[in-house]
């Protein structure tokens, strides 16, 4: 892909927005000549050029208009918002204006009277909202990046159900300025990219104090998690109610965080899940009355065709809510918070499911208010707590994405991307049988590289061990007989020097990041070869053997079985 | 003082209490006896060690009623106040319980049904409020340090009125745990005391995050203010509308505070202003119903005997506020918020009066409510926009004390104390002929004394300067004729080695702080000294003279009329 040029780029967006057909996504798509004509002056030398961005409709493009979803609100704003501003500055090149739920009043994504926008991978399914149409151009592969906005999970629930990376930042770090409000206060532009690296590079680029943004904050990032992190979860009772195979997905992306080493601990979230009722249930949801409610009012007989009657029966009970609520909800979730930040103490971050099920557009359509409801149950607090968030892919149920969100206190936002970048990451086995041992002297070379120690193992008989003349003393492991038939050969047969037919031999498995196994492997000096070994179990790892000529005037020490019973005979 | 042990200190206040003869201050006056039984344990060493403390009532302290001004909500707390229990563990012993403006809403001191408290220097005047006892026991001698309270100047303009420092601490960084809510998110508990060191010692005894306020805020005191600070002062039109001669006493203290070194820049502060008037005129107001609304809703019966009328119709208001008109409010403030601070861009804080005029008891009683909002000019913004705030005398106006604030960003609480430090600090001349002169070797001690230049000057005629043999080189400046009846005499006369009548001698005079200007004298080395000179225009100033024994064989330079011509000659 980074060898085509911005306008191919721009062409084969184009192709697939064609192929995808699904014009539900967009309320504005920019013709395709304009655009190419665009990305035909940006310098390929910029750190975005050519990439194709998506904004959401709530979010101004100079020149198109602003609906936020609902045509009886267009505007057309004479200037970019400062972060479409930012990404164009860097050389992404806007296709067009995302449908949304309306006024981003929603986590569903079918609140449009431009169309609910169906799933990416199963158009039975709603995409998740409000920023439907960002998620899903980039899902679909049509965008690179898109930008969404995010008050109750509407930049992070999206990118669970599609399977792509949600990036909402820090509360402040990222300007309101040019994006309709939801919640003036807790509103958050945010980032949408099919893999991680890209979504940070792009929040980073859109980041950043501007003069026009009164909510702009400066704060200096946290630093990154220890090697050994502390991530907490929410104890078991709190991941009830969630679709089925929902809870052993979550419980496998648990396990797959601790396999790196990270330090999982059991919280109690109530406090949290409290807050997140506060968003809606509270005097909060005044801020949306505040921003479209006069709107709203005087276009009443617009509701049910150009206005979204779920969208309007919320927004219009924010007027019934007086200051005298707000005053005690914030005391409240101020009391909420604390006791969220004491739960949390000491972890670097807080892992949950990004929500709880995948309806189908016609449940939705079934019960609207209930349905989404149960969206946000791990997405609600966080805007309102001061938390950044980040929402991960984490597999598939049942054929469809499953997404986990990595939530942290303000400023740590970065220390959740090194995260999100440790759980996303391959983890590899490797079988060590000498001086990688744990308690041995090139142990810590495994323990640099990010591994954790999976536990003992032996190999499959058939295996002969060699004390070599290295510095260190490293044990030769060598392969004397053929393994059944899914075995891969060792280095010898029955002819190998040592003679006899080989026994199992004692050693430990320990997994590392893909980044550090391969680094590992590739200082791994002669006579060593990391190869494959065949356990006692059947199963076949990466392991520790060595090249031939090495061991041809080794001496044999297989009969003790492994290396540190040979060293403790010594 | 701190010759007394802890019981005379408290023997000393009761006394003071009776001779002062204001019972009006105490809402709870502990008894004597419990109050030296207390003092009887205190331990010497301890940093506030039997200094006597008021506490106003609307802050617990264990086994006293709380009231916070209205007999019908009292409730009796079995704990200290975070504040006061830190107080106390520091050493200081509780005199009582303060009287208020009720439920801490008004800041003139007369809204109480224990009675207006009256000003220390003018009884005719009110106390200012709501912390009027707790400032009035203060200034009158009777306690060393009082806590207040401050939403919206309550913790300052008392102390302005009565002539003493108020310190009101970044919002969250003194638990508010304890004491009975105005706003809620707006309080802050506030330190008085007669003299800026004891308030800032105080003030950092009772900071520090509490486990049991969500509303505690941790975070780095911005560092000190560089060597020539730049504050801000209101443009001319926002200073208009105050007592008489106020405004003259406002610019004598900008003219104070510019001879210390500090660069005073004149801003707009109208979005300051406009946020004032959102304290009251908004709906923020709401958080005071939120707090105390149910309270007078139950006991409307009361209002007028047990229940202030002003403050009830003031905290009744509240109800009818929407959270929509917060919401809009919010957004507001957030504006308003930034455009000051783009406003202060640059600045180390903001120079202000306290507030804009002293009523009398008949002024406020005519008029509660307008003759009240006269009062909050300059101090309601600070809590709204996050700001600290550091009140200190800053001299008399017909007989009345008068106070200004330095106002600046949160956690810029140890910055205002140094530039009122600077501000509060007299400043002496000294008139330097020598190597002290601009662009000689020895000027940088005076900078860094904190010395400014006042500008060139000349002695009255009768001087002789000789060329010292010192490293570096010196003139020594000896009067050789008598000045007239009020002139100090100089080291000779007509006796003088160097015979004849002298002349006027060219030099400068800088100005140095107090401090500065004791560890410079101490550090002039033999054969200089520091004595008096008599300048041209009559004036006697401190300055360097010289030891006769190192005059006796140095040359006479006197014709050169300075060490400056002298130098050029050589």
């Amino acid at each position: 892909m980074n060898a085509m040029t911005p306008a191919e780029r721009v062409e084969a967006a184009y192709d697939r927005i064609k192929s995808a057909d699904r014009p539900e996504i967009w309320i504005h798509l920019r013709p395709r000549d304009e655009v190419l004509a665009e990305a035909a002056r940006i310098h390929p030398a910029l750190p975005l050029a050519g990439l194709t961005a998506a904004v959401k409709d709530n979010i101004d493009v100079a020149g198109l208009p602003t609906t936020a979803g609902a045509p009886s609100y267009a505007y057309r704003p004479d200037a970019d918002a400062p972060a479409v501003a930012r990404l164009r500055a860097a050389g992404a090149v806007v296709l067009g204006k995302t449908n949304l739920d309306q006024f981003a009043t929603g986590l569903v994504g079918t609140r449009s009277p431009y169309g609910a926008v169906r799933n990416a991978w199963d158009p039975a399914r709603i995409s998740g909202g409000s920023s439907s149409g960002s998620a899903v151009a980039v899902a679909l592969g049509i965008a690179d990046i898109a930008l969404g906005t995010d008050t109750a999970g509407s930049g992070r629930v999206p990118a669970a159900l599609n399977g792509i990376v949600g990036v909402k930042p820090t509360k402040g770090l990222v300007p309101v300025t040019g994006a309709v409000p939801a919640c003036y206060t807790l509103d958050c532009v945010t980032v949408f990219a099919r893999d991680l690296r890209l979504a940070r590079i792009a929040a980073e680029i859109v980041e950043g104090p501007h003069p026009a943004d009164p909510l702009s904050r400066t704060g200096t990032q946290l630093p990154p998690p220890p090697a050994r992190p502390r991530v907490a979860v929410p104890a078991p009772q709190h991941l009830e109610s969630m679709a089925d195979g929902w809870r052993e997905a979550f419980d496998a992306a648990v396990t797959r965080l601790a396999s790196t080493g990270v330090e999982i601990v059991e919280i109690d979230v109530t406090p949290l899940l409290q807050a997140a009722q506060l968003l809606y249930g509270g005097a909060f949801v005044a801020e949306r009355y505040a921003a479209v409610g006069e709107h709203l009012d005087k276009h009443r007989h617009l509701i049910g065709t150009d206005l979204d009657p779920s969208v309007a029966s919320i927004v219009l009970a924010g007027r019934e809510k007086t200051a005298a609520d707000w005053a005690a909800d914030t005391a409240r979730l101020a009391a909420l918070g604390a006791a969220g930040h004491t739960a949390l103490d000491g972890c670097s971050a807080l892992l949950t499911p990004t929500t709880t099920w995948h309806p189908t557009l016609e449940e939705v359509a079934a019960d609207p208010i209930g349905a989404n409801a149960r969206m946000g149950r791990f997405t609600n607090f966080a805007n309102l707590l001061d938390y950044a968030s980040l929402a991960v892919p984490a597999g598939f149920v049942d054929g469809l994405p499953f997404g986990v969100m990595f939530t942290g206190p303000a400023f740590s936002d970065r220390a959740l991307a090194a995260l999100a970048e440790r759980f996303a990451s391959p983890r590899l086995d490797l079988f060590v049988v000498g001086a990688h041992l744990t308690g041995q002297p090139l142990n810590a070379q495994l323990v640099q590289a990010g591994g954790t120690l999976v536990g003992p193992a032996r190999t499959a008989g058939g295996y002969r061990l060699h004390a070599l003349a290295t510095e260190p003393p490293k044990p030769g492991l060598v392969r004397v007989t053929e393994g059944g038939p899914d075995a891969h050969a060792g280095t010898g047969g029955d002819t190998h020097a040592g003679g006899g037919t080989g026994t199992a031999i004692e050693g430990e498995i320990w997994r590392l990041p893909a980044a550090g196994f391969g680094a590992l492997t590739a200082a791994v000096p002669a006579p060593m070869t990391i190869g494959t070994v065949e356990l006692a179990d059947g199963r076949h790892v990466s392991g520790f053997l060595v090249e031939p000529y090495a061991v041809e005037n080794a001496p044999d020490i297989t009969h003790f079985g492994g290396w540190r019973a040979y060293l403790t005979s010594t």
